[in-house]
C-alpha cells in the first residue's frame, strides 16, 4: 500500500519549529500563520528546480534538497533579510520512501544552520520538481534593492565565480581529484550568503545574487539602477580550483562570467563606505573582491588583463 | 527569437499592485518585501496544479490561471483570513504567447475581485505545473484551526457539494445543457469563500475548505479536534443541476462525499453561536446548510435517507 500525503508530511516533513514565537501554526491546517518581529517587514521569494533543467535527474536527493532551500535563502540573503520560515511544493514521480528521506535530510539539515522553519507546502504526483517559497524578516526600508547602484559605487563580488558552471561541465565526467571534487560540490551545494547579506544592509546601495551569472545578474542592477559599470577582468575572483580544473583561460573566462548557480552576491559601495565595508573583511565566513565600479556611461565595459576596454553583453542562463 | 524570462514578466505578469501600504516592494526583485497591518499576523498557503493530475491537459489556459489562485485563496477562506498577496511558480514546455495571455487574464480577473497583488514568482521551462503560494492577514488568535471542534457543535457546509466531481466526469462528453455547463464550471471555476471565511471567524470553532473530498476533510478536522460527527444524508446539499445531470442517486452521492475541488468550506459552530450565524444568511453570497453534529464517539458515523446509521471510511482524493 503507498504511503499517503498525510503519513509523508508526518514521517518526512513534521519537524518541531525552532522560532517558536514566529511560528503561530505550523504544518498541517489548511495554512500556516506567522508573526514578524516587532517592527519588521516580511521578504518573501520563491524558486522552482526542475528535473532535468536545474539539476541533473539522477542528482542525489540529499542533494537537491539541500540546494531547493539554499536558492530560496540565496534570495534572502540578497535582500539582507533574516531567513525565517519556507513552504515546500513538491511534485514526485512517486511517493518513494528512499528518495523522500535523504531529500528532507539535505533540505533540513541546511535549515538548521539558519533556523529557518518548515511550515507547510503540497505534495503531488507527477515530474519531479521542487519549489520553495522562502519568508524572512527585514526592519523597514532596510532591505537592498537591485535599484540602488549610485555612479561611482565600488562593485563587489563574494567568493569565487564560475565554480558551478565549472562543476555542471565536469559531472558527466566523474573527476575524483580534489578540484573537480570541490567545483561539483560548488554546484551541488551551494553556499547562501545569508550573514554577508544581513552586514550589508547598512553598507551596500544594491545587490543581486548570482544566480544566471555575472555579467547577467550585475546586467540587473544596471537596468534598474539606469547605470552602467566597468569590470576589471584582472580583479574577477578564480578559485585555486577552478585554475587546477581547467586549463583553457577562455573557459575559465567563461564560466565566471556568464555560468550560473554561483549564489554569491554582487553588491555596490559607496565610496564613502568602502572602508566600513573593508573593516568587516575579519567579521566575514567569505571573500569578498572589488571587481570594479559603477559608471555613469550605460552598459558593461569590460577591462581585460592587458588593458583593452570592450562592451560585453548580458549573457547569463536563459529560462527559456 | 524567443520570449525571456524578463520580457514575460513584464508582459504578463507585471501588475500595478493595489494594496499599496502593505506591498512595500513588488515584483522584480530577487524578493518582495510585504508588510502586516498593524497587529495582525501573516497567513501563509502554497498548492500546485500539474497537467494531467490536477486538470486535464487540455484545459483553457484562462481556466488554469483562475483555479491556481482560486485553490488558494480559499485555504486562505478556511483560515478566515483577508487574502492579500500572492507569488506564482510557473514550469512551462515552452513560452508561448498564446498561452501566456489568457492564463494571466484568468489569474488577474480573480485577483482583482479579492484585492491580492502578485509580487513576485519564477518561470522555468518544463511540464505544465503551476504553483501559488498566498499571503493573507489575520487577527492574533483569530483564525480559523481545523483543530477546534468540540462535542455538540453543529456542521456546517457552503454552497453544495459533488457538483466539481460530476463536472470532472461529464468534461470528456462535452454536453451543452446548462446543467452539465454549470458543473463543469464549477470545476473549472471554483468559488472561493472568503467573504464567508472571514464572517465565520468570531462565530466557528473548526473549518476546512473540501479540496480532496466532504469525508477526508471532515476527516480532517476530526482527527485534529480528536472527536467523531454524525451526518444526515438528507441534509448534504446538492445542486439542482447535478440532480438533473446525472439520475443514479449513489453516483450522485459518490461526487458528494467523496468528489473533490468543491472548494467549499465545511466549519463546525457551537450550538450557543448557531442563532448568529443563522442571521448572517442574508448577508451571504453563498448557501450555508446544517449537515450533521461533532459527536465524542470517534469516526464518522452516517445517518441514510431512511433512518439506518453506518460508519464511513474517509475516502478522498490520494495525492499519490
Amino acid at each position: 500500500m503507498p504511503i499517503t500525503e498525510f503519513e509523508l508530511i508526518e514521517r518526512f516533513f513534521k519537524r518541531k519549529p525552532t522560532r517558536t514565537r514566529e511560528i503561530i501554526l505550523g504544518i498541517g491546517d489548511d495554512a500556516a500563520v506567522v508573526r514578524a518581529p516587532a517592527g519588521y517587514d516580511t521578504v518573501i521569494a520563491i524558486d522552482m528546480l526542475n528535473a532535468g533543467i536545474h539539476f541533473p535527474p539522477d542528482t542525489a536527493a540529499a542533494d537537491i534538497g539541500y540546494k531547493a532551500l539554499a536558492v530560496n535563502l540565496s534570495d534572502i540573503a540578497a535582500m539582507g533579510a533574516i531567513p525565517a520560515w519556507f513552504t515546500l511544493a513538491l511534485s514526485l514521480p512517486d511517493a518513494d520512501e528512499a528518495w523522500l528521506a535523504p531529500f528532507s535530510e539535505g533540505m533540513f539539515a541546511l535549515a538548521a544552520q539558519h533556523q529557518v522553519d518548515l511550515i507547510g507546502g503540497d505534495t503531488t504526483r507527477g515530474p519531479l520538481s521542487v519549489t520553495i517559497q522562502i519568508g524572512g524578516w527585514v526592519k523597514p526600508d532596510q532591505y537592498l534593492p537591485r535599484a540602488g547602484a549610485q555612479v561611482g559605487d565600488r562593485i563587489y563580488v563574494s567568493g569565487t565565480l564560475g565554480d558551478a558552471a565549472a562543476g555542471l561541465a565536469l559531472l558527466p565526467q566523474q573527476r575524483k581529484d580534489s578540484a573537480a571534487l570541490h567545483l561539483v560540490t560548488r554546484l551541488l551545494r551551494p553556499t547562501p550568503r545569508v550573514a554577508l547579506g544581513q552586514k550589508l544592509v547598512t553598507i551596500a546601495n544594491a545587490c543581486i545574487d548570482i544566480s544566471d551569472g555575472l555579467t547577467a545578474d550585475l546586467g540587473h542592477i544596471l537596468q534598474a539602477s539606469a547605470v552602467g559599470a566597468r569590470i576589471q577582468q584582472s580583479a574577477i575572483p578564480i578559485s585555486s580550483a577552478l585554475h587546477e580544473a581547467v586549463t583553457n583561460p577562455l573557459e575559465i573566462l567563461r564560466y565566471a562570467l556568464a555560468g550560473g548557480d554561483d549564489y554569491e552576491l554582487c553588491f555596490t559601495v559607496p565610496a564613502a563606505k568602502v572602508p566600513q565595508l573593508e573593516n568587516l573583511r575579519n567579521q566575514l565566513d567569505c571573500s569578498i573582491t572589488q571587481i570594479g565600479e559603477i559608471t555613469q556611461s550605460p552598459g558593461l565595459q569590460w577591462v581585460s588583463v592587458n588593458g583593452d576596454v570592450t562592451r560585453l553583453a548580458p549573457q547569463g542562463f536563459q529560462h527559456f
